[in-house]
């Protein structure tokens, strides 16, 4: 079946969130007087509730609640853990929106440019409609419409979270490549009929990364350096 | 307020659906054989049964259901009553994406260029996510994303298919123009709290047009008399 559109995990495999979030609370902390929080270790304990707090939602116990939400709650939490006192709201707000602020790799802006002159192409992220939205006009990443989580009602790796998506852009999942930085997430798409493509992004969690360094054959179809290196391999 | 995005209603608005869906299916019909059936007929036939495909879902009486499955019911339906027959569902879906393959207005790709500098720009349509992205790709239409009745889950002009889609991009309705050449949606977004711009689209109808002609002061917020001026009008 040929490929017509290409959704993208985002998190790690189009932006690093790791140093993006970090740099945004280091200037945060230095704004506010914040004194003696390493921020990579903040960045790093931020993002250990996000599998958590999805959790909630993947499991039934909450309805449907977008990204931002989950952010903002996880935030509550550090703030309180590290004894962070003296914040109001709109400082909260801001420093939850570090998450529509990230940087994206070297790469991404020219392989995402090649690749929609042939694909359609969108993210297909557990992130919300307003983060992908803010990210991508701040990155410059050209985006055919925003997919993921929000439209599809299910957080990733639920079946619905792939198949919601190829549903709403009126194709068979056998059309649809799903791209990603992570095995996991590529096992659950190939798991629905999607195609599956992994991106190497061996320092999503910094030097020491002992994680999906390489595709896990099983159930990766094209295996690629970066995007540039994708677009190449599908003809782009 | 500050704007910050701007939604596009897009039949009539955007795209010249009326004279497009003219072109498809005199295309189709002289492909086909089928013979003696003005065109432009049919497409105004058929954007006739556009309203009444929607009261089903705005009224309860069916769950939500995306364009494309009502344009088909709606199409099945002229089939029928003009006796055209031996096509396959294959054909059927062809035409049914006639709609997919609009053109638009002369002023259009250039306004929304402008526009997206400054705001996030998107349809807020009653067709489906497939239909606009589809659209897009083959008019340059530069969305940032596409919202509309498929992602809130209503049909305009009910209120939860401005609000949905405000929310979906983390705004207030007070920071997002609707945009729209019917001063009917206008009217229904302004009631959310939206700030309104007509565009003039005077021969959407054709050559004897009599309704829209003109903004409704009374819900229009920014008159203009095609895209490029509203980018003007607006500082873009």
């Amino acid at each position: 079946m040929e490929i017509r559109a290409c959704l993208f995990d985002v998190f790690g495999t189009v932006v690093d969130w790791r140093t993006s979030v970090s740099r945004e609370f280091a200037a945060f902390a230095q704004a506010k007087g914040v004194k003696g929080i390493d921020p990579v270790e903040f960045a790093v304990e931020w993002r250990k509730l996000y599998q958590p707090s999805m959790d909630e939602v993947r499991t039934g116990r909450r309805p449907f609640t977008i990204l931002d939400v989950l952010h903002r709650e996880s935030l509550m939490k550090l703030i309180g853990r590290y004894g962070i006192a003296g914040l109001g709201d709109a400082d909260i707000d801001h420093l939850n929106r570090a998450w529509h602020r990230l940087d994206p790799w070297p790469d991404v802006v020219e392989g995402l440019t090649r690749l929609k002159k042939k694909f359609i192409i969108a993210p297909c992220s557990n992130g919300n409609i307003a983060l992908m939205v803010d990210m991508a006009k701040r990155a410059g990443l050209p985006w055919d419409c925003i997919l993921g989580a929000e439209t599809a009602r299910a957080y990733k790796p639920m079946p619905d979270a792939y198949l919601n998506s190829c549903k709403q852009l009126g194709l068979a999942p056998g059309n649809v490549l799903m791209v990603a930085a992570h095995n996991h997430d590529l096992k659950a798409a190939k798991a629905q009929g999607l195609r599956t493509a992994f991106v190497a992004r061996p320092k999503e969690h910094g030097p020491g990364q002992t994680t999906d360094l390489q595709a896990d054959a099983s159930c990766v179809d094209i295996p690629a350096a970066d995007f540039k290196d994708l677009a190449a391999k599908l003809g782009c």
